[in-house]
């Protein structure tokens, strides 16, 4: 069992990560009312549903469940006033807790409807995803979608405590599990050089979900985001460096269309386009390229792009947010393990790097 | 002019009491950014939205209006939704300002779309009414109600900037007017005996809207609120204090269907009967119910609740929030200037005040 201090700006709490922790209540009881809702998708819901609500009830907490529809296409109004719904039809007051079972999209959610119901419940995260667990577990980030973009209504809200058990883990499809090694690998590249060699020797391992090492890199991109975010709350910054691969990602799954590549795969391409920016502006070489390259690929994740033409990659570019008032900012590697933010002294910089992924 | 500083979890900010002051760009010129959404309702637009428009726009901000039809029973849902709309519409970013113009119904919904358009955005309030120059301009708490509840949906979020301009108290409605100097009166007999006579010896002139003193009695209201609430940010303590009269007010208002009294008006009342409750418990005498009284009635307000039933009254006070677990917890005045949180040792004390207003 690993454990990861966070220090929010209201106050500190725990990340724990291991094996068969969703079984253990001692994790729970310092941080749980007497009351307690669980929101879960329909997904979730059958493997790690029942035995939670067991454990808390056994333990003498009101507790019951929410279901959402499963999917990204849910994070949104209706699902968040379910559960304002549910809450209220169950008479849930202000010390009752919020339990977040699920991936991104229930952490999100589920962490938005405790940061505004009653203006504010007492939450606990259960990520059940590689990339929720490397992710979205700090830094308090929580949204819905609305038509008109996404993240759009949100609030950063800090949960209680974070329970990351491998176990959720088996049941991931193996794409996804590699979609969350695009993150974990993000973290290497962007301010970890020596994590980056630690990945590229124990990356079979990892594929073959080794409790021991998931346990030990889950902990440490904890640990690095922390840091981060406890840098720069306000995402002035340094926490810019987390947004390494997502220009060109988000660029990606626009033109693709939403849902067609994972959001992992996109940043994994993503990545690579931001390796090649960086060797054209002289900052690394084909040697390291290659490296990048590699550990993607034995994350089996997509190391280049689908092909589009110019006009389509600059069209979702200008409209991603980093791109602000036609300067064009872009997160590169100075060198492997050293990340800045850079405004491009000239769009043919651009050009050039698009040039090799221009249909 | 006065100027009250308050001290919230996250920044400092001012509120600005005095005359002509929504004419003054130099004070809004340090809080707001390029571009702005002002939000108010149907009635408050027809006399201070479009000098305020201008204002802006002549000194070079984007400036444009969001107007909510007027009411409490529109600080739901749909009015939210419509701001996020025009926001998006408008090609609000994170930088936006919001300013909420009026009373505390767009003062909380306002403050509560912008706790959460793309995770918080700067706003400022501009208070029209006496209510909410001197209760909803401290402490931060923002809310829609919801078809279950009122104030279910919320978050704590503080403005950057706070203009209270005495002119608007204008158009107010004498029967609102006086509704505010119910939570001005509550002020000085939870917390400040030496306010009560300042109260007692310019009650005539504040309530010809004498704009000296109007601006000392907000000013003094607000660095009370600012105080208490400095003490006790998570409504533990003595922040409870504040609740003066609101048992007994709550249970007006429901009984008598919402609206028909105002909320001020159902304090006023509530606050007679927790001085009676005072008296019962031994702490005050009749001297200091009457100077209770007079105040209220040279306040233009009810100094005496409508006749309920035993059982009306009570049924009304289980269902308000202070009456937790079938303790029923009460604020009562161990002096005139001096509050307390008190459980009741024997509801037959309750009875015996209830007795006295009891059809």
């Amino acid at each position: 069992m690993q454990t990861v201090q966070v220090q929010a700006p209201s106050h500190s709490y725990d990340i724990v990560i291991g094996k068969n922790i969703l079984n253990d209540f001692n994790l729970f009881a310092p941080h749980i009312g007497k009351k307690a809702a669980i929101v879960t998708n329909t997904t979730v819901a059958q493997w790690y549903l029942q035995p939670l609500v067991k454990l808390l009830q056994n333990n003498g907490i009101d507790a019951f469940s929410i279901i959402l529809p499963d999917g990204e296409q849910h994070k949104n109004h209706e699902s968040l006033n379910h559960i304002y719904d549910s809450l209220l039809a169950n008479h849930a007051d202000r010390k009752t807790t919020l339990i977040a079972l699920g991936g991104g999209v229930i952490g999100d959610t589920v962490g938005y409807a405790a940061a505004t119901y009653q203006r504010g419940v007492p939450l606990i995260q259960i990520p059940t995803t590689l990339l929720s667990q490397v992710d979205s577990s700090v830094g308090g980030k929580t949204a819905i979608n609305h038509p008109r973009g996404k993240n759009m209504i949100g609030a950063f809200y800090q949960p209680k405590l974070v329970l990351a058990d491998l176990n959720t883990l088996a049941t991931l499809p193996e794409r996804e599990f590699s979609a969350g090694m695009a993150e974990v690998i993000k973290y290497a590249l962007l301010g970890d050089v020596a994590f980056l060699a630690w990945l590229e020797q124990h990356i079979a391992a990892i594929m073959q979900k080794d409790h021991t090492l998931l346990a030990q890199m889950i902990a440490h991109c904890c640990q690095m985001k922390a840091d981060i975010v406890a840098q720069d709350e306000t995402e002035q910054g340094i926490r810019a460096h987390l947004n390494l691969g997502h220009t060109f990602g988000h660029a990606i799954e626009a033109q693709m269309g939403y849902g067609n590549w994972l959001h992992g795969e996109a940043v994994a391409a993503g990545m690579v386009m931001a390796a090649e920016l960086s060797q054209q502006l002289g900052y690394i070489g084909s040697d390291e390229i290659e490296r990048v390259k590699n550990i993607i690929r034995a994350a089996h994740l997509p190391d280049t792009p689908p092909k589009f033409s110019e006009e389509e990659w600059l069209a979702h570019m200008r409209h991603d947010k980093k791109v602000d008032e036609g300067k064009m900012r872009f997160i590169t590697l100075k060198n492997l393990g050293a990340a800045q933010i850079e405004t491009l002294p000239d769009v043919n910089v651009l050009k050039n790097v698009l040039s090799k992924f221009t249909a």
